[in-house]
């Protein structure tokens, strides 16, 4: 039998686990001080809601996990947490708005595995359900950033566009097509690059003259002011005014500093109507993105609930784990466990597990010997296990109530009472 | 379109996740004191693991959401968190050895839905792979016991029993039947009652003599070193050393006053190969068992591993959950957030988001209006998301640095610098 994980899915085993808790507690405890509520909603959804026009896109429901239950209900697994977020709001309508959440967990994409592409990944999001301002679409951006500080990120470079302002300036290039067909070609410029975009735009009936047009505006570049400046120039959208406003929030947040504003910016989903962003660790921006997001005004109302506006920003955990992992951002050891505390003999057994209770109800993290070892086999399976400390219990030490604590990286030990112990390493 | 979760699954909002966290992070804290390291593992796991004869029984194996990938392989939603545990030792030999670890996360069975079960729900498990001794076992019960007393249950009733000593109370009543045919019998007593059971046997080849003797013999009832002797009396079985042990360890642990040695305790899954257990609440025992387990030596060496023996149990998050808010035992808000910064006016919208920038970064969990709303709306909404406190910005706040902190409860209010806000709510 294959022991292997199923095809672009991961074990994660202990040292690895001890970093991804790190980095979604971390991201957990900034989006609360940002006053987000935790939400949780089921790994898979209705198929119906799922596949919906307008919600991933054709090509993300090529990657969905389908499958049917036991009474033939279509169904699949997520592939984000947006779609059951807009559910929830509209089979929710009494909620108070702005309703703000977050979510970490993980989704499910069907695509082909390649390095830092998984198909089971984790998202941690952060959503504004129900306010059209702008200060919705930064709040969510400042808490990503901040995120990603108190992780120990520091250079960023937030990309900021409006769906509003590619779909004036498609047509102020003339193009008459559906834009969506234009974003997903346009949303491929990094990958394939512009011969190919072209190329691909003018099969479908877009002209070469068009599509010139149409990638110059989307070239220019310059501070936030400027590019606005110019891009007001080219057409009229209310897009430009909303990122005005955005640049001018962000100021409070201590966030103006990493913003580009970048009309080439597209974003692969289709139901994003109003301002997009990307945010980029600065080093590592060829790795692409690690978090993104826009605003979907039209998403709740798809879905048969009232008309919502919302906006949201989704951190991609795998690679934000990529990057600290390559950093070496992770100070953490390979185990929970504070302390290992060896039986000397087999006499003292019993007063190990009292010992070690004592220390665990103390908050140590604590250890014993389950397997009936010697003295120097526990030693060897605390270190092995990359335990820091191990205390020491004989009968000696029963008597004088002085045990000898081990550090076993310095390989030095100091004999100390219990609650001294307690102290060091709680 | 339906708007609800699929069925058997729940959407859990807010206050809700509020509550389900501080379960999952008590338990974690609990597990961790005890030495367990996190493992995580994928969602779904091959159908060749899964319907693997010998681990999850024929039962389970019917519940199993089973499904294609694109390339038409075979894979199953888990329905435990053991058999990818088991998986994970047989791939990786090279793990030091007892591994501990503990896994919370979600599980699915296709189960009909009723009152208190449901198709996906969580488990907590801790499990020690690599000792043969009752010393694992009993760290096991502990860690559970010990996790339940920290969510603030009291009264405990541990059940236990040795697959060894069924087997040889099976065989000594004169049945010679397959063991694991007449366990799935014996497992229904609570649910169908003694009568049904002899019929189900009887059907299975056994005389109803050889049920009266087996089910008399399970009747015992005691002191556990009452039952242990008087079952030592009926048959021969080293599970009978194997639970007297365990009782010893318990008391070291402070567990022994809660511990029944019941022979009528099966449990349904096949891989159980010697000590089995379940902790119920006392006063809701009739809510059947809240956390339950057993060792199973053969389960790793089945999936083609070394032989590993193995103990673990189970905390059923459902359940626990269903109790203690039943006894309304959370003692938790509706919001995760502290506090709500009013903008009094529009002019001091921006000193608003740096106010609350900074007590956002001083660690207080900080609301502020997203939707350009005034004064009586802002504080409106707080109250509907149950915020404790609401802190006033105006222009005169601004000037003399004091500002009135609101406690929505008392309805009454405090005025004080921006220091000592945070040293109050933080």
């Amino acid at each position: 039998m294959n022991m292997q994980p199923p095809r672009g899915t991961r074990d994660f085993m202990p040292a690895d686990m001890i970093r991804r808790e790190y980095i979604f507690q971390t991201v957990k405890k900034v989006f609360e001080q940002f006053g987000f509520d935790p939400l949780e909603t089921p790994a898979f959804e209705s198929w119906e809601l799922l596949s919906k026009k307008g919600v991933g896109g054709d090509e993300v429901k090529d990657e969905i996990y389908y499958f049917k239950d036991k009474s033939d209900r279509e169904l699949g697994l997520r592939f984000d947490l947006t779609a059951s977020l807009a559910r929830v709001i509209a089979s929710n309508p009494q909620l108070p708005k702005p309703f703000k959440r977050y979510q970490i967990g993980r989704v499910w994409r069907y695509d082909r595995p390649q390095a830092g592409r998984f198909r089971e990944f984790w998202q941690a999001d952060v959503d504004v359900v129900g306010s059209s301002q702008m200060d919705a679409d930064v709040e969510c951006l400042a808490a990503a950033v901040k995120a990603l500080e108190s992780l120990g990120f520091k250079n960023f470079i937030i990309r900021l566009n409006n769906r509003k302002i590619l779909d004036s300036l498609i047509k102020a290039s003339g193009i008459r097509k559906n834009e969506f067909d234009v974003f997903r070609s346009l949303d491929k410029l990094e990958k394939i690059g512009e011969a190919d975009v072209v190329k691909e735009l003018v099969s479908k009936g877009v002209s070469k003259k068009e599509c010139d047009s149409l990638l110059n505006m989307m070239e220019i570049k310059g501070s936030p002011e400027d590019v606005l400046k110019r891009g007001r120039k080219l057409c009229k959208s209310e897009g430009f005014d909303e990122l005005e406003q955005m640049v001018s929030l962000s100021k409070q947040y201590g966030i103006d500093k990493y913003i580009v504003i970048d009309f080439s910016l597209v974003r692969g989903l289709d139901y994003y109507t109003g301002p997009i962003f990307e945010v980029f660790v600065k080093e590592f921006a060829n790795l692409g993105s690690i978090t993104a997001g826009g605003r979907y005004d039209n998403l709740v109302k798809n879905y048969g609930g009232r008309d919502t506006p919302a906006t949201g920003i989704s951190l991609g955990i795998e690679r934000i784990y990529e990057i600290m992992e390559s950093r070496n951002m992770f100070k953490l050891p390979k185990t929970v466990t504070d302390v290992f505390v060896v039986a000397v003999s087999d006499d003292v057994r019993k007063d190990v597990i009292k010992i070690t209770s004592k220390l665990r109800a103390a908050g140590v993290k604590s250890e014993l010997d389950l397997n009936n070892r010697n003295f120097k086999k526990q030693l060897e399976y605390a270190d092995a296990l990359g335990i820091n400390y191990v205390l020491i219990i004989g009968e000696k030490e029963l008597k004088s109530k002085k045990f000898p604590l081990k550090d076993m990286k310095k390989r030095a030990q100091k004999e100390m009472d219990l609650d001294d112990v307690i102290k060091k390493l709680s």
